[in-house]
């Protein structure tokens, strides 16, 4: 007799409620990145909060998920305070703490959506086939091995001399192994991209998001289309400057919708 | 003997602190857009309460704004708390309250920045002189006349049966009458696009932004340089979807230099 797993990404995110607005979780080093977990596994938890809350009113269309201190290895505490909530709208505070501390804010907009007009301005620039591309192997960090990330450009790349700087990146990606897309999965791949500073550099600097807001095209009917399929994912940058850069992020489903606009700010050490 | 007056734009963000963290301000109809003032005063109006709060650290990194009511004419309440400080940064919660609801959520981030390796990735587009181009007129909403706006492509134009679909705006921006640069005045004119949808259609609907994400580029000096003088600012969508779009959106100084980079999510109706 098998017992059913957890793919690790619903284990990462899983959380129990303990009383009317709170929420436990544990950080274990499944997910773990340089200092704390893979920012993107910490959005996706923040927002889980508001997905399972018994008030929650619609779908996620807006998140922001500030960083204020590396959540620790044990666990952790989510307070989801639905701030306001309309006819149609819903308005969250998610604060993530540790021994009291805050190590992580978010707010959350859900609403509920309907067929309108629509139209797709931003197309997915062209890529080789997944299968043309090989699969990046690094194994610094604990979080890699949790995704399949076939780069067409922009890879960091800092032990080969002849590394290409550039500010964008472009690659397909998908949960390793392969799960069904959702808006926690698709919260934390959000998140998949280096800091620009690194692919434009080529070289190691500390550096890490500080505030990052994902904007969610994405509806059920999108995601379930999207399936356990990889995804096409584009990042850019506007501006570094006096330790902070911004990044510009695009997650396109492999039928070319578009599914995800996101952008963060990251700060650099030099 | 003439007694100083205040611009209408500090007029409209003054706060006064009545308590720990707690601040109170009025709203008049000066900057009143379709359903409560204008969204860009409105966050200008939260971020300058940890801007004049005593133990703020450092300069504006990133600021969400979560419009949740519609802000009425009359007192409100702003809670600032600083929910957790770093040795250089600072995270921060900020709440806009009438009569005891919430209207507005807000975060930010504010951090003590140094001198580091620098480089623009975006640059401005091409665009006439302010002097070549004529000033947009409009009086439908009280705020617009306190800017001074110059389209130089995708302005709103729904009475004209030539004007051009278009999902992007250029257009100079200052504000009227002139006033230095800075962070304050910086958040508002960051919400100064119309929601995209009016420029690719060209006929009104009901639409308005539900969440907005400010990354200051710009440090003090940046400011200074900018002085009083026209910004570029360009907005353009990546998807219209079931009552959502998003705007990404750069806002440059005369000589060039990346003051901001801002992005959007707005309702629409239908």
């Amino acid at each position: 007799m098998t017992t059913p797993t957890l793919h690790a990404l619903d284990q990462a995110i899983r959380l129990t409620m303990t009383a009317p607005n709170r929420f436990s979780g544990h950080c274990d080093e499944t997910y773990l990145n340089m200092v704390g977990p893979f920012g993107g596994m910490t959005a996706a938890t923040l927002l889980n909060a508001a997905l399972m809350h018994p008030d929650r009113l619609g779908d996620p269309v807006s998140l922001t998920v500030n960083f204020a201190g590396p959540v620790g290895l044990g666990d952790f505490e989510i307070e989801a305070t639905p701030l306001r909530t309309n006819r149609s709208t819903q308005h969250w505070l998610l604060l993530l703490r540790q021994n009291d501390e805050v190590m992580t804010s978010a707010t959350a907009f859900f609403g509920t959506r309907r067929e309108t007009w629509s139209e797709q301005a931003a197309e997915p620039p062209a890529a080789p086939a997944v299968s043309e591309l090989p699969r990046k192997e690094r194994h610094e960090r604990a979080w890699f091995r949790h995704y399949d990330m076939r780069f067409v450009s922009g890879a960091f790349q800092p032990d080969d001399a002849n590394a290409t700087p550039s500010h964008d990146s472009l690659l397909w990606v998908r949960d390793e192994p392969p799960r069904p897309l959702d808006f926690a999965a698709l919260t934390a791949v959000g998140d998949i991209f280096a800091p620009r500073i690194f692919s434009r550099r080529q070289r190691f600097t500390p550096a890490g998001t500080v505030s990052m807001t994902h904007y969610f095209h994405a509806t059920q009917e999108d995601l379930q289309r999207a399936g356990s399929d990889f995804l096409l994912g584009q990042a850019g940058v506007s501006r570094y400057h006096h330790n902070y850069a911004d990044q510009i992020a695009h997650l396109w489903a492999s039928d070319g919708t578009l599914l995800l606009t996101s952008t963060q700010v990251a700060y650099f050490k030099e």
